[in-house]
């Protein structure tokens, strides 16, 4: 009971793995990705404050870190299934709303039911903390697949994620995603790449190194 | 394409974790839980058709072997998200009969498109071998949850798993029921209830030991 | 004791692990291998069934769901191990077999035990359902080492286990095998066979996207 | 090279797990912690907000989240090292201060080197953002430590853990940590300590439960 | 091939787990394993030469480092199965005596083919060196069975494990011996016996402790 | 207390990972780290000896196998901190043999504390068995990086830590490490660096073999 109960729930999201049920070199917890999202967030935000943008930094910081905390009620659902159609989209998410209301009505102290209610709601709107926090979410689901396909996944599933992330994030109309796109993006394409390693060459030349270490 | 395209599905079964979120002492996948079920109906079925019922054996093998195929495509959705209301607990399951469908009207060959359709159905109807094959996921969920709470594990949720699995399998109607409530389930709960093992007493006890090994 | 020790036994097969000792990008349980096996000769015997042979479904569910039981005993004995002498290939089955008999002995009541002895024998025999089930579970072993293969394993263990198992199923006289053979293996060589994903390429493209979602 | 280094930099800390060599039942990664430490502190400073303090969430959202980032260099140093010498201490701090700055330095664009080099500042200080952040640290340090005790593990270091803890967050004077000590630790104690599970009771409850589900 | 081959099969003794198919807390690699013995007879050894005992140190090297070698070849072969009959027993060591005689045969240099033989040999014997490798390998499986059962293991597994040892132990005649049981053991047993911990009286005692940390 | 605190803390050896925070595919344990480095350790010798250096056998057990055994008190901390500055890497060593004196002074009897405070000491100085631990603790580095980059992982720390480990074992002066740059390592580069594995090929070469198995 009480907010002990809500600070226990978090424990869940380090057990929920994203992308439940492909294959994939390298598993990632709801928790890990949530605290990813917020430092990108906290960077893209930045960025943008740097270029003349005004950041409410109190809601960028309660939007970034609670924008997966339903998946506690209702899991890792996969992305075809919310998109089946709109009446399922729809209906899941009034499921996992009323979970959370109910759970903060149930266990949250009076004084404190209004902040929750704020904090734990879904925060992607058209504010720029919430285009912000979209950014973010997809920019973690690209860094995500692109390591996966980098180190040899064959998946189909994380080819779709990279390019309908891309997608996603360049039709974000905002400063900080368009540095993002064009400061950050190629240095992952570029450096990260596989140049295979040449492993004969590296021994090739460990070995004729100077005897000086 | 094709058939290929169905066997390799059965990998992701594999990889789907049960109950997620909640601690655990022991994972188990979809996979081994469709396997367990696979074996307990089998057993189930033999009891009640030694009491003189007639098995549909086909039918039993192919309910039970595919009885958790569509979470393929919705994966585990929590037990509370698929009941928080009819309506969504409908349309979730109209959506995964229709991913079914669809993965089969799209993979399988015309000849066997029927024989993938009646087989990927859901099988939980009031048959002798639907009601075998909800007894025998229910066993599943007992044992699941006894042996964590065997083990220490002080979620509520197991405990709330291990009572209404009970209270499901209590209710069905079949003479295999019954004698797995009157035979098989004391004694679990007989033999496996934690005696706590008293290490010093065994240790004793084996340092007294005659010398004959 | 009882038929509950049988059923806890289920358990076992979840912890052991397919080809110890190798490294493996994915680990595959005895459970989620014996599950793979019902399900693949479930569709084999519909392929031979609809080719005018008389299946026995009964007998083809026990032998696929049981065929591996024994190594709850003997664990997952490697494969040269087994072979290293025909004397010793046939004492460890004399073994297997015996800890079977005995455990249905110790544990199952008496009238179910003529059952359990039937259901927990050896079903790799001539009859179609034993080939059947010798074609499955050499199709998974096909399976589990074209998916290592092609994630870049490079034990030597996995060429030979995908060579040894494509020999053996070419060798089964079955209208179902052949048409593995020709309609589903291709699939599997043909659409899998690791086509290097162009990061770059795919990067570019989404980038260049209409900006329409 | 550039922001996007920092961005793939986030990942480590997914795999750097808290408490190595301890036996425990729950690994926690150092970025599963971080989010829970920036979920803490939210809730801590909405409860100072609302007895009157004035908090600057742009710092606090900086400091907690991004508290541990130099564990990417240092690992996660036992506590013992890190305090066998006061000397050892600080130059244990000066290093990864060093490395940090070197990082920033090397890899950030100029314009926002001075951000960086603020954001990954060492937070724990007598603002009280930095207070919160110590609090906020320590409680998920009794959690982690409560759950594992509770779960049955012996090692006397989660003992040590759970008091150290508990002693530091007492000493913190905010009204948020007496609200913490008086009103959300006390549920913990109660609620979770673990009262054992009767499962024979539970059976029979459930076995006499009336027939309506 | 050549002594490569040897160096990278030591790898594989990594990835083989002891006791497979019963439930474990924790798991132990068979190379883990082989470390842990070649310490306990380092001690023993000690102890035994303290006494006056004359120590092949390079003998008691080999012979401990290499014990379970074999298992590479045959995998860890479950007790029961071992001593399942003595022709079984006798032909299995037959098998991976010979396996490791092939392997040394095939890939080991002509001038080092002698020492691999006399090195991959089987240590138990009655040698002193060889009495304790063999008190040392069963010292593991003491602390391997008494950790499990410590921490809540109620498979009966583990109890034979633990009296078996001992009393294999006990059966050997030398002074380290009974140094171990009258010295090292009891601490085990009385340190380690789990008393439960009394969370409610350490949060208690932590709260009341002076302000001075 | 006593020898028995001795034997409990090899466990924790088992828990730490090498190299933490890089992606791996495979997980090394410091426990199995040492094991590997006593095997390759003892067979450097034996070429050494075979080439008329005189080995101490007893040393040469000694510092190889508790060479690691001080990271159960400062973990495994990064290279980069133990080398960020010759005064830390002095005070980081300092503290670990402070922390290993203390535990032996504190729980190793009286009368065989001077044995474990030789046996716990650094081993690598000047002498043969010093150099050969050296080459030992180094050809593992090897080992493990170059698995790594065999398999795809394009983390540079590989690249580094394989260099680096080669340069290393290339400035040690001794017989067995020319003999293993000579004639060992060849046989690393040559049979293992990756020939990719023509599935396709593979397949028709298996179908189209002689119906003899």
């Amino acid at each position: 009971m009480g907010i002990h109960t809500y600070f226990r729930s978090l424990n869940e999201l380090e057990r929920i793995i994203r992308c439940p049920g492909k294959f994939k070199f390298e598993e990632h917890s709801v928790a890990a990705h949530s605290w990813k999202v917020v430092q990108y967030a906290k960077t893209l935000a930045d960025i943008e404050e740097k270029n003349g943008a005004t950041i409410d930094w109190k809601k960028l910081y309660e939007i970034t870190s609670s924008h997966d905390y339903g998946e506690i009620f209702i899991g890792d659902i996969k992305t075809p299934v919310k998109h089946a159609s709109p009446e399922l989209r729809s209906l899941i998410q009034q499921v996992e709303e009323g979970m959370v209301y109910n759970f903060i009505e149930e266990h949250i102290p009076g004084d404190f039911k209004e902040i929750f209610h704020r904090q734990l709601r879904e925060g992607k709107d058209d504010s720029t903390e919430g285009l912000i926090l979209e950014a973010a979410d997809k920019m973690d689901q690209v860094y995500e697949a692109f390591a996966e396909l980098q180190r040899g996944n064959t998946e189909k599933e994380f080819v779709k994620m990279y390019r309908d992330a891309l997608i996603k994030i360049k039709n974000i109309d905002l400063y900080c995603v368009a540095y993002f796109l064009n400061h950050i993006l190629p240095d992952m394409v570029n450096d990260e790449i596989t140049s295979s390693v040449d492993i004969r060459r590296i021994t090739e030349e460990a070995l004729a190194h100077p005897v000086t270490v």
